[in-house]
């Protein structure tokens, strides 16, 4: 009886993500944590100066299988028990005293917690970097298009004009709100670290005192926060990180939704970029489907669910370790990286490649009409013609011109020269110059951009000069 | 770069469920489909006699890879466009004119719907069994604690008697609704077929006007049923699924519930089956852990959330395939079908086996003392004591019992011998004598059990005898 | 400080349904409740005969305000302590001996689950009739638009051709199993009765024995089922009433996104119906806004996350009455009726007076060109050219009509006359014959709802006959 | 026909919070939004000087009737537009001329926007208090108990001792973890300005080009942040909301979890504050229920699905204005303010009179007895035994004290006095010493405290200061 083996064949939005959330990944996480932890407890004393060796050299040797350890895990509800036990045993081979070091003073939760906010941060980093891809992509787009006009649409219908380069600084905006928020979690994950019962007891005991220096070592190690307490039973790290990973989501959702309305064959502004054997269908050639939007969109779908499911979990973390709460969150957890991280890489590439098609986008203008400057007739026009009944009048003629087959010859019929000139009525009626502020539109968000791109950078670096993921 | 693997690792409530869904579950009813729809297609006419066994050598010969389906998958956004290919390209080796009729008519929609169907109807049969094991247990146990009094707790305070018996029919109440859905659910799995658009268009061309013949024939070699439409945009079958599951989930969840709380230390009214190795601590050897309670709890909590999102899918089916909500739907409802078998198998197990303390039920309900019958006491005194001021009077003594070390002396003390004797007020006191229709209750959900075995019977006889899985 | 007072200005989707769900249905429903057990209570024994006058007098003249039910009932946390308060206030005025009857043997729980359940079944029958319209609209226009060629699309694109009958044969379908759920559901609503801990103890004691008649009794009065068990922590019914509720959200979401697409000013094959002065926008009068289909479609995006918090809640139900799982139960319980009621309300309007285009059907048939056909060319072509290369030969011509200004001119100078004559091109070529079997599709759908009204005719008969309602 | 009107009936965990989110409360909020526009028109120019107070006096003269609007926004889709209409009369009734300035460039969804966000920023300073006063009550517990032992569980198990000071502490760092997020989202809370179409075109042709100084001015007089672009249809300020609300939900959820389990009376060590009325039973008069838990938990088990409704509508928001997804929201953010604060008004009051048994926890920690420690003696008694065994023989000492009557006494008669005297053995099982960092963790708490409180002063401060909430 073997455990579930999942290659994604059911999950197209997410096997472009490299492995950096499967049960590999997480294997290797949890044995990174128990290695940070038998480098700080050398580091802060007593234990022995050659722990960290004996347990590295041990790791290096246990080729560990995930579905074993996953089935050998029910008996105890978590996969760190026959992890431990395996990783003491091997240990004790070498070196029988170093094996009562191993895991000293840690429990499955602070191992597992851990462990899972490693894979984020290893996912987060790529997810980052997808993200960067698009918002560049984006800055590009809104740069090339921002004198393109367009029919803006509410609800479904056609409103006024705007311009594409507004439009993808709208979602330029999305991506960088979801930018900051990965990026402002990513660097306050926590490492779990609390033992038994959150005290750290044992710890304490065996440091003489001096838990808390061990506690903020093996957070060094790991690259993550050490918060000062163990959040054992307040799950604010799991929820902000799975609402942060929902947010990704929720603004690549809605550019994808945006991209496949504006692609279909009757609107036809837009297109996915196209790939050798991407979007067709066996039977019908003709098809280009929007492969890449359509899997996005199922990532967002799915996405809000998991994260409420988090939350349902976190006002149930009951006593000093929840039964049953605490293991709902982790598949969850680890699905919502792998839907934000499958999304990202997707949008980068739709972004990256978006076919963009100005003469559809002139053309449903066109057909449009001049009623879609209807709101800036209703503005202007009262005060040209004067009177008191003005408003009305206007009122009147934009009605019988929505009914004509020729609505600009009963709006120019209706308006007397005097009062609006040929050339004056055709600036009115031009869509290129009604679009209100979206210039500033995109050059603020591109600003921003640039902005979130040197935080970014900064952050690396920072980052980067630590000594995290070495455990 | 591989495609995310994963087996199980941060899910123990699942990995003891065999691998009828994982990947290569259904990798192998996509092909199951595929030649079902062979058969047919030779069984209705015209393709030649002989593509049946073209196409099951083809798939035998085969030998996919999940991890690589999976990958190919992503360009047209499901793996069954290059599951096809390969199984074409097989079939063509061996009889170059049978390539053509492989999955002929059939849109990849038909072979992913039906074949996920099958994957449920599968696992629902080794589900249903853990349901019935389970419920086989609870009948047991009903019947051996008919008179067992215990606590009945309300808010999570004592609120009246009741009996152990009592309780656990309320368990097989919720088991057997849960059975009875799964059962109706499972009855009613269809078949999907409606070729590219859901007209059986090419279906209908190639069998000259038999379309209607050939999706009958699919659905019977199949096991599941020809509802007569496609429903491709339609989703209750899948919304029904998911809510089925999801009803096992919380019936099985509101048992391990109740019985984490009943096997707290300072309750010990019971405690789930001992195991070797299972529920133990690495750290605190002393402790018993409710692993199963936990791990099953697990599911339920994360369940609900789950079959929300096939419903949020469901709403958004838009066209006549979605553009991203039919893809949102398949990790999902894989999901599902894990976590409810998952429950059911760690609930067999654990009810099964349950320890019953009935002397700790007693040690409780002495603590509780005699207030807990103080509805009785209200109902019956006043009669009992006479005069307009009686209802208050019992109140009164009520309270002042409550208040006081050894209530039982102050009813007493403020009870009339002549108007309630010693032994009259014994019987009031009485947990035994006033646990209502308990027994009842008891036969009945006996009873009920009994019907829904017989059904089960006779429904696993019915499906037996057809041809249903031989695709 | 008063309560919080909602009259729907947040919510315009549901304001159109009558309030068979507000405070006040709430309201009546409770009291509603108290009656029937009080001429229960009367019925079997030993309850005075005159008991059920004397409650509904008092009933008569109590004039609660539902506000100040709603705050004192903070303090027991539930509305039924005071209102049962204030009820047997009312009756000692009249009959000091008939008010120790009131309410005797139920608990809150029993109260406020039937209230609620009663107050279900009255929307229900409501929703059940505006889905009747719904449904009888949608067999109006599957009938007239049998022939009614149009572009199906999947993924956004277009596919093939169909029939508007077809698609709303589909549509049909939806929504009649969204009927048939409701009614099954409606049939199955049970009545609560268990008393303080289930076990009816008090009920079965006062009754000497009869406590199954007077709960079957008490049913009866109410037109609700005797389950013959209380389901105070066996949640059943209220999940599969959220689930019933979501399916008809789920089947007018799929159907009121579909219109929304197919009434976009591109598409333009299908409008809402107009009426003065909606779809209006204050400040672009040229607007028509799709506002019905909106607002169904915002019931369809919350409901799914509403019936998963009852899930949610029943996985919760621990002991003998949950400790808040069954509280949070409510709001959202009635919710959900409103969102249902509200979008069957506005889905009836929508299908009734839905106004179609079959010109621009036409128009998007055309522009989708003879490409649309490709499926069946694929199909067919290869044996009329012959010769082993004929597939091969047949995808590089339809590449190449695809990328033509006038694609048809590229087939007919591709493939010769003798091989297919132009009469013989132009049938191939003819959205309308290849649409499968969408006129059966049609049939099924309209003959199964003739047989959901017949049964709905014959349970509205078998409800009416009772005397439900009349407590 | 009445639109729907809802009074907190089936809601009584909302009912304490004041009216400031209901009809009323937005109606309000609606009315100041106009009022806001007004004043910024007149002080940006051109609109006459007189506007505002014209407009201010309409409002004052209007006296809407919620369920009026309520009904009339059916038409519409929202409630903005017969209240803008009904404003604009009331205008014109005093100053023909002024009323064409009334709402002049905005758009209905900026109205509704800004208005939602209003009652919010008020219901949060509300929120913001209870959750300030629940924080200082948890300051105060946690001092006070810093040196009460308790045992500390996981899985519903006895694991080691903690103190309740450290628990407190971890409740706290729940609450301040809110309290920030809280804070931060509240001074975030953005206007929402963009016109019809987000480009605030009509807005810019009316100031001449200064479109984005009137926002700002907008955004200053309502006291809300114009973030310098509309986010019609990215809606990361709704999901930010609503993520912050349930981590408030979920911060006192856990609380009320663990003091519903705590004030179990088999445990006994906890208890809500009494008061006059709450938690009776009319049935049972001994009972006392943790109402204000039960009402807490309520809603913590309805908010996250809620809050994932809203991220569900975000990554739906297509084109300019969603088509169904923005009127999602609206009922669903409001429900999770008013199931926020009405979580923290109970809260504040649940803690300030939480009742703590410190007797109960001795006792609950002497029923556990020494084997509490396991970990501790695992950890010192092999060195003091010395030998290679002494591991092995530790953990079997264990063992037979587990399963004896007295495991003190197998305990002492196992390990010689030479190696543990009388009172080191006694020191080794002192659950008050074996704490760990327990002091620590109420000290870092209490800390983070007075940092929270200070922020919150300056930030009431800086508020306070402005001239927001005068529109």
């Amino acid at each position: 009886m073997t455990a579930v083996a999942d290659h994604g064949l059911l999950d197209p939005a997410t096997v472009r993500v490299p492995s950096l959330t499967d049960d590999e990944a997480v294997l290797a996480a949890l044995l990174d944590v128990e290695v940070a932890w038998a480098r700080s407890l050398a580091a802060v004393g007593p234990a022995p100066e050659t722990l960290p060796d004996v347990v590295e050299k041990a790791v290096a040797r246990l080729d560990l299988d995930a579905a074993q350890v996953a089935e050998a895990g029910e008996a105890g509800g978590n996969p760190v028990i026959p992890l431990v036990r395996a990783l003491k045993s091997a240990v004790r081979d070498d070196d029988p005293d170093a094996a009562a070091w191993v895991h000293r003073g840690l429990t499955s939760q602070d191992v597992l917690d851990s462990a899972l906010l490693l894979v984020a941060a290893r996912a987060l980093d790529r997810l980052q970097d997808d993200l960067a891809t698009a918002s560049a992509a984006l800055v590009r787009l809104a740069g090339s298009h921002r004198g393109t006009p367009m029919v803006a649409r509410t609800l479904a219908q056609h409103a006024l004009p705007t311009t594409f380069g507004a439009k993808t600084a709208g979602w330029l905006q999305g991506v960088l709100d979801a930018r900051e928020g990965v990026a402002t979690t990513r660097a306050a994950l926590p490492v779990q670290c609390g033992g038994a019962a959150g005290t750290l007891a044992l710890a304490d005991l065996v440091t003489q005192g001096r838990a808390d220096d061990l506690a903020a070592a093996f957070a060094t190690r790991l690259g993550l926060r050490w918060p000062g307490s163990a959040w054992h039973t307040r799950r604010g790290p799991v929820t902000g990180l799975g609402d942060a990973l929902t947010t990704v989501t929720d603004a690549l959702g809605k550019i994808a939704s945006d991209v496949v309305l504006l692609s279909r064959p009757e609107v036809g502004e837009l297109a996915e970029p196209v790939a050798e054997g991407r979007g067709g269908s066996s039977t019908m050639p003709q098809k280009r489907n929007p492969v890449l939007c359509v899997l996005i969109r199922s990532t967002a779908l799915q996405a809000p669910h998991l994260a409420a499911s988090l939350h349902t979990s976190a006002a149930l973390a009951v006593d000093e370790r929840p039964d049953g709460a605490w293991h709902a969150e982790w598949p969850v957890l680890r699905r919502l990286l792998q839907l934000a991280a499958g999304a990202a890489a997707l949008a980068a590439e739709l972004l990256d490649g978006l076919e963009v098609h100005p003469d559809a986008m002139a053309a449903n203008l066109a057909h449009a009409g001049p009623l879609l400057l209807a709101e800036r007739l209703q503005a202007e026009l009262p005060d040209r013609l004067g009177g008191g009944a003005a408003a009305a009048q206007v009122q009147d003629l934009l009605t019988r011109a929505g009914a004509a087959g020729d609505p600009r010859a009963v709006l120019r019929d209706g308006i007397p020269v005097e009062a609006v000139s040929d050339d004056e009525l055709d600036a009115m009626l031009d869509p290129r110059r009604y679009v209100g502020v979206a210039d500033a539109l995109v050059d603020r968000a591109v600003e921003r951009a640039a902005r979130v791109d040197a935080a970014a950078a900064r952050g690396a670096a920072a980052e980067g000069g630590g000594e995290a993921h070495d455990g």
